[in-house]
């Protein structure tokens, strides 16, 4: 047994692969289409034999892997090991996916749900590394949490905790995928932000964001920072939406958890500081006057990946606790 | 030293003294006015007398006490032992609690925030006595909150973690005396529920409550379930009102650190099931169709005395454990 630690980070299009030495540091990583639509075997293969060539093009013996830790989205049981269910991935029903893996891998194996091991890549390496209390939000297709308290991650009584894209902040207000009315998720993820732009178009808004539209057909959020980025108005409501929904998250997890550092990570965050910085105004403007709140929101600085630095960082901590 | 457990629960206006035997079995208790405003000396003299009283009645010798907690409102450093303000008692400020109480009592003392304390007597010995993760709300003048994950309380990152009253969940909404808006105490609280009773009837709404408000000049949280159970329409509105406040409270922290239970006490709970059944409906409505919940709403069992069976918990764990 070795002391390379492997990181894998599972999305329903691509699946992340990166190998590191027992310190953490990066050695090499590589990345695969999921294909998810061929079943849970077929994507084990797939994670198997990208993991073979990267240690085989680093001149690592198989037999160098100590263990490796997963990151997979949707509802799982922790403890054993099972992906309940995937929205991105329907063929993922009640999967023994750590035992799958293990076996494939030779090697102990952790799994865990995927906006947690970015959190905890944030975390360990990361934006996070500093501190010992941290709610980490992705801000993606959807909206992704993770919560850590003295240093460890809070999974619930069922490990679904930190669904906070899922937090309800404007009751009865718009439609959420999830059934609920008012997520975060429905003002602020990549998706909705977008979308909010398109309805405030075809609702007769005046903006430069039309012709995008009436080209492409669609708008992205990147669409939405780039005319910001120009002066366009419409794409500063839209922007202030998206900021106001996360600055009301902010103060509701202070009240909750009371991290140290609020971090959010995933694609949006390359609107940069005029993002971040309304956020803030949000955030200054609506929280309580009853003592002054220290609590630094800030973006997240490990990238893409987080995912799988968190997931090997998980596997040499059960790893070390004597936990595989 | 001997192993009798002392718990006591400060408040503005009482504080209460209990003395439990090693298995945190009530051996007897006893109350007095806290006398705030003669200051922090003259008040840990009272706590002290009423302790002494309290062991002497019992045939209980001073050296009998093993050790002590107290409850105190406001924000503390806790692992400091110093309570830093309370809204309740204004000459409160910065004052060594832990230690002053340790001198008077000649016994290791554990500081613990008022509501935490609490939730740890019902997670201990009450409503969260059979599971690991609790979300526990009191019901009183304000919102206070309790948070327990895998058997531990969240502090947070200055020991000001689980404020619940303050999560927003009306943006813009009524202003809250903490001078945020739509704070879940500004419409949920007892003080809330009875004011906005006082304020649809001043704005003409027809109900057998306005001749409670124009006898006695006020209206109280209990006026109205008092005047619910009766059958009036405002009663009813107004219960709703502060039921879906609760609701949409409870669907957020179950997406936060997803207990395992929600555990409502205080003195607005003695509005019964037709408060707790409302709370229930409420949740069901707005919670998310992505996968069946089954967090269990309910009221606490411990009443009046968590406080000080918290408090005594928690000077036992920080005994056992060696913290103190």
């Amino acid at each position: 047994m070795g002391e390379i630690l492997v990181g894998i980070d599972l999305g329903g299009t691509n699946v992340k692969v990166g190998c590191f030495d027992s310190a953490l540091k990066l050695i090499d990583k590589a990345s695969a289409a999921t294909e998810a639509d061929m079943g849970p075997e077929a994507v084990v293969e797939r994670i198997g034999r990208t993991t073979d060539n990267l240690l085989a093009i680093n001149n690592l013996p198989v037999d160098s892997l100590a263990a490796a830790g997963i990151g997979a989205p949707g509802p799982a049981r922790l403890d054993e090991g099972i992906i309940i269910a995937s929205p991105n991935m329907p063929l993922f029903k009640n999967v023994p996916l750590r035992k799958m893996l293990s076996q494939r891998l030779h090697a102990p194996v952790v799994l865990e749900n995927d906006a947690n091991a970015a959190c905890w890549g944030e975390f360990v390496l990361g934006a996070g590394k500093d501190i010992n209390n941290m709610v980490f939000f992705t801000l993606g297709t959807g909206i992704g949490g993770g919560i850590i308290t003295d240093d460890k991650l809070v999974h619930g009584s069922a490990d679904n905790a930190a669904e906070l894209g899922h937090i309800i902040i404007y009751p009865d207000g718009r439609k959420c995928a999830c059934g609920q009315r008012g997520c975060v998720e429905a003002y602020a993820s990549a998706d909705s932000t977008a979308r909010r732009a398109v309805e405030a178009i075809e609702a007769g808004a005046e903006s430069s964001l039309k012709r995008v539209l009436d080209e492409k057909g669609r708008i992205t959020s990147k669409d939405v920072y780039e005319h910001l980025a120009a002066g366009d108005e419409l794409a500063k409501q839209i922007t202030d939406g998206t900021a106001k929904a996360l600055g009301l998250v902010c103060i509701n997890m202070l009240h909750s958890t009371e991290p140290g550092r609020i971090v959010f990570a995933g694609g949006m965050i390359a609107a940069g500081d005029v993002l971040l910085n309304r956020i803030k105004d949000f955030f200054d403007e609506q929280i309580w006057s009853l003592k002054k709140e220290t609590v630094e929101i800030t973006f997240a600085t490990l990238g893409e990946d987080a995912g799988i630095i968190g997931a090997a960082a998980l596997a040499k901590k059960a790893k070390d606790e004597r936990r595989m």
